[in-house]
């Protein structure tokens, strides 16, 4: 990490914890500074300001739309969690087990209107041009949401289904936070679209790595258990490829696995990282994860600003690429 | 109704009917196109326009915020209901009913995010101005609900808080319609806030009058069944009023209807309502949604426009004064 991202971190830290502080009543925002105090890598609001940057823009200018993608990310987390029934959330229960039902939805609702509270403070020449981004970002997460949900019905979801799913649900938040960052900043047209790009295939290579640490992760450094995905019956990438790819005796016991409602959680997830190994996904999906990881690249390197600029970006890439959690 | 409401209802029926027409999934937009179409009075856009056209705005020019205001409304009646369990909506079953909760849950952030999108398309001169009034409003409307369940565990809740919990989830967004025509049709801001202080008024008379409707409604008129507020416990203006003016042993009887939890629908409602009759409600509740009628003339007649061009917002007050549902 530079010097320089790590001001930016303390910028974005600093003003997170300034989101909703003093409002009331306490039960409807303290649950939203709750999940928003959890942490998480704050990689969208760093991503808006470092697309700012690279054109020589102050973080002044950008923090508040930065910090709007951020509300924007946890409120979004907060109803899905809802929705997925999801126990723990960065390793701390989730705000409808730490409350209930209704405080979740009716905290992510005020969360969504501070998320555009805060990209409405975009200075007003780009105002227009950056909420009609946000808004058909935010739109589009919903969509990657219900595909999600809708593909837990379905045994026969496609490699390609699969990856627009994950574009909507994650990648395309992480080239809006940048673009919002390269508009304001006044980046040619072309530029801003490059950094978009950039982060679409930066996000598609994140959510893929996601799957994959699921069952490949180190369980030292992983942060959560492994095979989680695996006992959820997940449509994760692996298992998409797995029903595809497999012979007729795997499928039969995958099958198996995915309809038994009594197991023992060991033996399920050994079982289905046994097939997922004889059809090679680890590398199959590793493959695919460098394809992204490359294009992003290609995507950086024609912004045209000088490659030194592009340092930070290029770093937190990699981190991303490599990490075990 | 005069010519003129009658066309900007047309105006108003047309927009609704194009709102995520043909978005997908259907699996997210249907249920949102469902309790858009199930109706209502329009009343909102209805008030954006008439308050245009006030300063001789075309409605071309506020038809898409006041869509906006619209389909905020029916996102907060579809979370609303998810959270309070209403089984039905304007004689139809709720969408979480029909459809389930998630489904609830997405389908109304994808209304929410739509009505932000139809604001979104304000004229820019007027963009900053009218997202920052409708986030406000929004803001206050999560505030507003979250009051009401707050108050679902009191029996202590003063007549100035229950005003204040109906001054934010109904009183605010009807001022706000008016005020987004007004701003739009380039009022002054002392006219803008005068017709924003009429729509409070007329907001919080129309609420109590739907407090009062519940109990003393005519059955063949109501459109529900009359008592369903009684029933459920709500935290009525009528309720709050027999809390604090009852006797020691109407108080006790209050009590043990309040925490029954078997009786029979008739009786409890008899009951009830013959407390409501001993102390008088029914004339104190009319006389306090006289006083707000009168206020919210008085608003209106200090707007700087001819009393003739005020006419349908008067008619229209009236109706809502008069409406025996």
């Amino acid at each position: 990490m530079t010097g320089k991202v790590e001001v930016l971190e303390k910028k974005i830290k600093e003003a997170i914890e300034e989101v909703l502080i003093d409002e009331q009543p306490r039960t409807l925002f303290t649950p939203a500074r709750y999940i928003l105090s959890l942490g998480g890598k704050r990689l969208r609001p760093l991503l808006t300001l470092l697309a700012a940057d690279l054109f020589g823009e102050e973080s002044e200018r950008v923090i508040a739309p930065a910090i709007g993608v951020e509300i924007f990310h946890n409120f979004s987390l907060l109803h899905d969690d809802l929705m997925d029934r999801a126990d723990m959330r960065r390793g701390h229960p989730t705000v409808h087990k730490k409350w209930n039902a209704n405080t979740a939805i009716l905290s992510g609702d005020a969360m969504m209107i501070e998320a555009y509270k805060y990209i409405a403070r975009v200075p007003s020449p780009f105002l227009s041009r950056v909420l009609n981004l946000f808004s058909a970002t935010a739109m589009q997460i919903c969509r990657g949401q219900q595909y999600d949900m809708d593909f837990e019905q379905r045994t026969d979801v496609t490699e390609a289904e699969y990856l627009e799913m994950i574009r909507l649900k994650t990648a395309v938040l992480i080239g809006c936070a940048l673009k919002i960052g390269a508009v304001i900043a006044k980046a040619s047209d072309d530029d801003a679209e490059s950094l978009y790009q950039y982060g679409i295939n930066i996000g598609l290579a994140f959510q893929l790595k996601d799957d994959l640490l699921d069952v490949y992760g180190n369980p030292d450094t992983f942060g959560k258990k492994i095979g989680g995905d695996i006992l959820c019956n997940k449509k994760t990438y692996l298992l998409i490829r797995a029903l595809k790819n497999s012979s007729p005796s795997q499928r039969r016991e995958l099958d198996r696995w995915l309809k038994s409602e009594e197991f023992v959680a060991e033996e399920k997830i050994n079982a289905v990282k046994k097939i997922y190994d004889e059809l090679n996904l680890k590398v199959i999906a590793g493959n695919l994860i460098e394809k992204y990881y490359l294009a992003s690249l290609d995507c950086l390197s024609s912004v045209h600003v000088p490659d030194e600029r592009k340092q930070e970006l290029i770093v937190l890439s990699e981190n991303l690429m490599y990490r075990q959690k």
